[in-house]
């Protein structure tokens, strides 16, 4: 298996498959599970291509998640070697993608491909939702054909998302949920004026700062047993007119929270117009809901990748619901249960992404030992 | 007198001078005196222009001191009516520089003209130093002009700068003297990172919001006799990458000082640093130091001035020395009397922007009595 899954994940990350581009990915990967009698589905939507391929008939339905779709490289100078060269040293193999997640896609088709050459009349039906569009805007991706399979009445029993999740061994850590997210543009407004005659001006850096320190010191809540606390982040602030003896009459804070089941997006609304309203703060507020919480609790699909881990690696992962959101969300939306394993994410979207060849093959492992778990009983 | 002073700055007005452009203000500026037999001299440094006129000869040098430049507009949307168009309504003319100082430039330029007219061979020299970069940088404007008239021995007796000094009427408020300035740029320094992952980046935004607010609340002193109380005022803050999910490396914040004589930028300097250091802040920061405070006492110039403002007006005006710096402080270097009056500066460097017409013509007189109290003896 390490061969396949490693010769294939190169052919992806030679791809410089940068958000929304797939740049051929998808239709190398069709063609691959066409061979194999997969029905292929085509959903494009503007800039983004997505693939719905299915073999197989009725339920459970069992979907792998991924996204050919990777981050810009930043600058190519700093990388040892060429960002989508795909190359491999000691053991590693290099590239934007190995890790986020090329390498792990190429794993969960390697196993979809096994599974079903050896079990060409499984139960229920093994399906791949794959897109180009999950790294920036995330619109025209997973969630459009989430929204097309819903409207249809096809549904997804159990998901698995290919992200990598393990944060020091491979297996150490699956996601059986994932906190929600939303940004708060806010606008606070001042006079703008002369430095020098600060009574005739109102300068909003100078007014928002105790409400600054009140947003980045409340403490949301505790988290929880599923998930871990609610956390703040000012991501952009902008104020000034470039001068320096202009005071502003504007202040621009851009901030994202990462929330857990504790609180909700109106709970969280509600907190930042008070402690806004508290500060005498003249402003106002535009709120993108990103997307809400969602959690798969303990049962058969966690129970089948946990055991899969446990048989393949001989370690027992552990649950968790930090992180980064992901196209989980959207398919949770479908009242699938949905975990997400894959390799380190240590070097996610940073220079010299890389991931280990050796737990590529033993992610292949794991994603078809789950398809035995889940279907050969 | 006031169409010929209103004209001139409308002329001016339409030009839209942005420091350090001059947009051709300086030659019609020129021409006009050139006609008169003023002696014209141009001294461009880098991207500034400077004009140097005189008329007349020996001592005393009165020396009119103004800038052909002017702040940026901001949002142009918000003006009511164009920033360059120079429209008059209800008695106000508006316009970016209408106040600072395209305005008292124009009456100074027509109460030189006026005099010199009347008085072909009056006593002492009439002189107008003009530069078109007050505004920004001040690197090449005026302080180079002064370099090179003290270099070569020329002297300025008395220098009148057009600034605008009223507050609430007309001739209220001169100015014999400025507060320092000083710019301190600030650079906070945290780790760039995912926003769902904030234990592995140091948000220097949230690092910095205890200091920010010890900052804009210190009280630095209480002022003195002469000068009111030193002032701080953040400028410009800046930090992110412009995505939502990215924990900026970096903060960026400008503050500008206008301080007394009961502090010094030494003082300024240590204290800003002790801050840093109490908030346990990564951090570099530059300085700029505009220009140390400077003082003219009760004396010749500012009797005449005064009896001016009394003989046009009927009001006695109050010396001060709060507002902006101006370039009176590299005038002062020369060891020139120097004062400040110009019309009301309440919506100089703001939106919409005006001055009123008529206490534009009275300027105009004041200035040209300010002329006939020195030199008709």
């Amino acid at each position: 298996m390490q061969e396949n899954v490693v010769y294939l994940a190169q052919d992806l990350i030679r791809r410089p498959s940068i958000s929304p581009n797939d740049e051929g990915c998808q239709q190398l990967i069709a063609e691959r599970l066409q061979k194999l009698g997969f029905q292929i589905e085509w959903m494009p939507f503007n800039e983004t291509l997505n693939l719905w391929a299915k073999h197989g008939k009725g339920e459970p339905v069992i979907a792998f998640a991924g996204h050919t779709d990777v981050v810009p490289t930043g600058d190519e100078t700093q990388w040892t070697s060429p960002p989508f060269e795909a190359h491999i040293a000691d053991g590693m193999l290099y590239g934007r993608g190995a890790a986020d997640m090329k390498g792990s896609l190429a794993a969960m088709i390697v196993a979809a491909e096994e599974y079903v050459k050896a079990n060409p009349d499984h139960q229920g039906t093994i399906a791949l939702l794959i897109t180009s569009d999950e790294e920036a805007a995330a619109k025209d991706g997973t969630v459009r054909v989430v929204e097309t399979l819903m409207a249809r009445g096809e549904k997804i029993t159990y998901c698995m998302v290919g992200e990598p999740s393990s944060s020091k061994t491979l297996g150490d850590v699956v996601k059986n949920g994932r906190r929600g997210s939303i940004t708060g543009n806010l606008y606070i407004e001042g006079i703008q004026g002369h430095v020098a005659y600060p009574h005739l001006a109102e300068n909003p850096i100078h007014k928002a700062a105790p409400f600054l320190l009140a947003l980045t010191t409340y403490q949301w809540d505790k988290g929880n047993e599923f998930f871990p606390p609610t956390s703040l982040q000012i991501a952009n602030i902008h104020a000034g007119t470039g001068s320096n003896n202009v005071i502003p009459g504007e202040l621009y804070v851009q901030f994202n929270l990462r929330y857990c089941t504790e609180v909700t997006d109106d709970i969280i609304k509600q907190t930042v117009a008070e402690m806004l309203e508290k500060h005498s703060l003249k402003y106002r507020i535009e709120w993108q809901l990103s997307g809400k919480p969602f959690l798969t609790k303990p049962g058969k699909l966690l129970d089948a990748l946990t055991l899969a881990i446990e048989q393949t690696t001989g370690i027992t992962p552990k649950p968790e619901t930090g992180g980064g959101t992901s196209d989980g969300r959207f398919i949770a939306l479908m009242g699938a249960e949905v975990v997400e394993f894959g390799p380190l994410n240590a070097t996610i979207h940073k220079v010299n992404e890389c991931v280990n060849v050796a737990d590529l093959a033993k992610c292949g492992q794991i994603y078809h030992q789950m398809l035995v778990n889940l279907l050969d009983k």
